[in-house]
């Protein structure tokens, strides 16, 4: 499909509905145009790989999306602009019908998630979309630009808080976000993730997130002198004073704090802390430590800053550098080593002529690409407080895993000689999803984001710690049904057994009809 | 500087003017209290290290900083929520009279940049603000994010542009961007580094972009059979048709458009092309070639996709892989092998005390972290069509460099042994710097983004192709010009000096007061 409009004329009217790839558009003209629009459907989204070499990610990103969704409308200059699009020839790429169609429709489908803050693993529905088709597609773009991003910045959050244990992180990103959005949302990530505070005043307003900020070199710059700059800067904010000491050099500048500080003792108050922002840090840090100290400054806090990320703070500790407090920014925001996540969208289940709901399945020569198909949704299964695996299951066929039987299989679905046997006596069970959209209608619960956070250190909490180790993590046990293992090997087997028939001829290859979905509990 | 508001009240009626690190406001406080608020200074923008192992960058960004520039204006929602800002023993941080103040503020500055689209190198000045000191440095985070995350995606887009030659490069990523509005500035980045057109429909309509699309797996797995999806898009699209063909199993996709192509040649249209989205491109493009031409379909383009790069496209091309057209997402919209350009805004020149214009310089004992001081700007020397060396100068203290010399000579800023002399005989000069905003006033240029886009490809017409070499790049000349090297030299040596003659005395580093600069033109 393309689109040769070369004109220089501009639409800075239109709305966030037009955030998505032009594809979902064609695509539902598509539907409506062959009677698939309110064909019912489900589509998961989920990624494949686990981000940073780890294991697991932290889901995020759930209520911004639910706030897009709630707006999504094409307005009257999104329908104009659509109206403007040709095909190479000049003719107009979207049907009038179909575009007098979208300016009337609304989302009506229903969306379960897991909620923000909870660990995920590779092939677990993050979202699950129970839709007309053409409403689930129309989702698609925003759905993963949205989650994908939050989930990978929380889930490095989470390692950095992992990294850092209990002191004081604080997320320093915004001049290396990805845009000024880019990191009004990467502040939010990053306190579900486990961070304490941002120096982001937009993300502070609008999140309720704690703000934090120390003073930048050009204060220093601006003064004839370090000190006079220091002193400046005590005499504003006495009671929080934390000072920038590497501006020319950096133990020099820890002197000149301490000069500041004793002059600001004199008048009952205290220097906080010091901030070094570059260098060698564990140097450093140890050696502004013993002038500290060696001038009463015990309890002034070193900060340190300067493209740290989880493993140079694993290090540092390690070396036992004295800091208190660690400024994450630009290796944080950007999600550095791994900046996209890789999370997918796909259909699992659709309703066919006859009114039944059959699965779907995208297959691949690469077992990780294969799809899962069903209606998902994950149980979690927990021996006193330590999750012991998750079980994906499909909830139009089957029953919860466990209910009724002695033990459960988890078997992986990226290779299947991988099981796990887990006895049910003793376990609790936990339903991943839950209700974000019914029929159309935002239904799940606003939650203070420092609500999510505390989910997040509480999940982190209740795993085996090795499964969240930076180099070689543990496998933890995430894998699906052997119900849901048999129903899909039945699928892929049949395709291929289809295909061996037809060999030589075309349009062979449609793995579906092994079997309609008996549906189990409620339909759309 | 910390606040403990672990409050869970939000604003989200602030505006973006509070798309800003606490740091700056709090600087901004100390300014306006100290009596500096409105000593002219003057700030550069500008990069260290080129990204992706480059020698370049593509400056961008610049539009959407100057339109945030314009709306810069703290509403009564911005000055309430900052009121709410506490220090840890629950005092207000920010002062009522400030505040009081910041309310009226509007930007009073200068400010002068490359044009979008213009090849730039470490040290040279993207942006030059001259502004009073507290509305340069209350602008700080904003134009660090916006114009370090956009020209990233330029110069990526630029390497993918250089890799692809004249084919075709179709921007996918939205769906993996750093939100959507990540994803609508990372499009808009992309077409200006060269992209042809954007999947993106609203940066589409934003910025007058060309759109793109094909359709989904999800097409596909709607209908009972690849030949009958791919039939029904056929019909819906035949002028425009580009059929996804990995579904289930690339070849027998293939062979399924084929036969679609042919059903629709009978009625008078042709196949455009086939997008392969999976496995070994090489082999299933030439594969697929064979199949297509075989039929009679030499004219249906195959367009590639699946994390591409320009270093995968490169080895695509070299292996002879009949691809027409690349689809780059992921790693175009992330910049995903170095996710954040290290640009930063530092502080050069500050009128003192008695109202003179004093050079001003960070310190570092890495030569590459001490900052040029000057108000600066570059010119660019060009021998006929090539460009041949870049001289960075101070215009407040030299005429143009090579206006009266028989030769200039160019000096590295990071290695002073690194120095060229390039004759002035025949050479053509530019000067790199337009205003963009005069006395708080837009006045720039508003560009259409596919000028932008041009000034990007003739600007890479322009120089010696193996400065953009990916691997051993060659180092192209830009640097210092004798005069401001000299400058430079002796504010570092006098700043040892002073070090050296009060050793152990506090308070002994200021790299300042080695005479003032003479100002030679507008005083801001």
């Amino acid at each position: 499909m393309s689109t040769q409009n070369h004109r220089e004329e501009v639409f800075p009217e239109v709305s966030e509905s037009l955030a998505t790839d032009l594809y979902e558009l064609t695509m539902a003209q598509g539907y409506y145009k062959t009677g698939r629009a309110d064909r019912r459907s489900v589509f998961h989204m989920f990624f494949r790989t686990a981000p940073f070499g780890g294991r697991y990610a932290i889901a995020a990103g759930i209520g911004p999306f639910a706030d897009w969704l709630e707006a999504l409308q094409f307005s009257d200059g999104d329908i104009g602009f659509l109206g403007t699009l040709t095909d190479k020839d000049g003719r107009p790429l979207l049907d009038p019908h179909f575009l007098e169609y979208l300016s009337r429709w609304r989302f009506r489908g229903s969306i379960e998630t897991v909620p923000e803050g909870t660990v995920v693993f590779p092939h677990e529905p993050i979202v699950r979309v129970r839709a007309p088709l053409l409403d689930a597609q129309l989702i698609e773009t925003a759905l993963l630009a949205i989650v994908n991003f939050q989930t990978l910045v929380a889930t490095k959050a989470s390692r950095v808080r992992l990294a850092a244990g209990k002191d004081e992180v604080l997320e320093f990103g915004l001049r290396r976000s990805h845009g000024l959005n880019g990191g009004l949302f990467a502040s939010r990530a990053a306190y579900i993730g486990g961070v304490d505070a941002t120096s982001n005043v937009m993300a502070a307003a609008h999140f309720g997130i704690p703000v934090r900020g120390t003073h930048a070199h050009s204060w220093v710059m601006a003064f004839n002198g370090e000190g006079k700059a220091f002193d400046a800067y005590a005499a504003e904010f006495p009671h929080n004073l934390v000072l920038l000491v590497d501006t020319y050099n950096t133990l020099d500048g820890v002197r000149n704090a301490i000069a500041a500080g004793l002059r600001l003792r004199d008048k009952g108050a205290a220097l906080l802390g010091i901030r070094l922002d570059s260098g060698d840090l564990a140097y450093l840090a140890a050696e502004a430590r013993k002038l500290l100290d060696a001038e009463g400054f015990q309890a002034t806090r070193i900060i340190a800053s300067n493209d740290l990320d989880e493993r140079l703070i694993t290090s540092l500790k390690a070396q036992g550098a004295p800091i208190d407090s660690w400024g994450v920014g630009t290796k944080l925001v950007t999600a550095h080593d791994d900046p996209a996540l890789d999370g997918v969208y796909k259909l699992a289940v659709l309703e066919n002529d006859a009114g039944e709901m059959v699965e779907r399945m995208k297959l691949s020569e690469q077992p990780v690409k294969t799809s899962i198909p069903g209606a998902l949704d994950v149980v979690r299964l927990k021996r006193d407080v330590r999750c012991v695996g998750d079980v994906i299951f499909d909830t139009l066929t089957e029953e919860q895993p466990g209910l009724a039987e002695t033990s459960i299989m988890v078997i992986s679905p990226e290779d299947p000689w991988k099981r796990k046997i887990i006895p049910t006596k003793g376990l609790t069970f936990k339903r991943l999803l839950e209700p974000l959209f019914a029929d159309g209608r935002r239904i799940g619960r606003r939650e203070a984001l420092s609500v999510m956070r505390q989910r997040t250190l509480a999940n982190l909490a209740t795993f085996d710690r090795a499964i969240f180790r930076f180099d070689n993590p543990h496998v933890y046990a995430a894998g699906l049904s052997p119900s849901l293992f048999e129903r899909r090997e039945k699928i892929r087997e049949s395709h291929f057994a289809k295909v061996t028939a037809r060999l030589g001829t075309l349009d062979n290859n449609d793995p579906e009809d092994v079997g309609t979905v008996k549906e189990k509990r409620d339909r759309s």
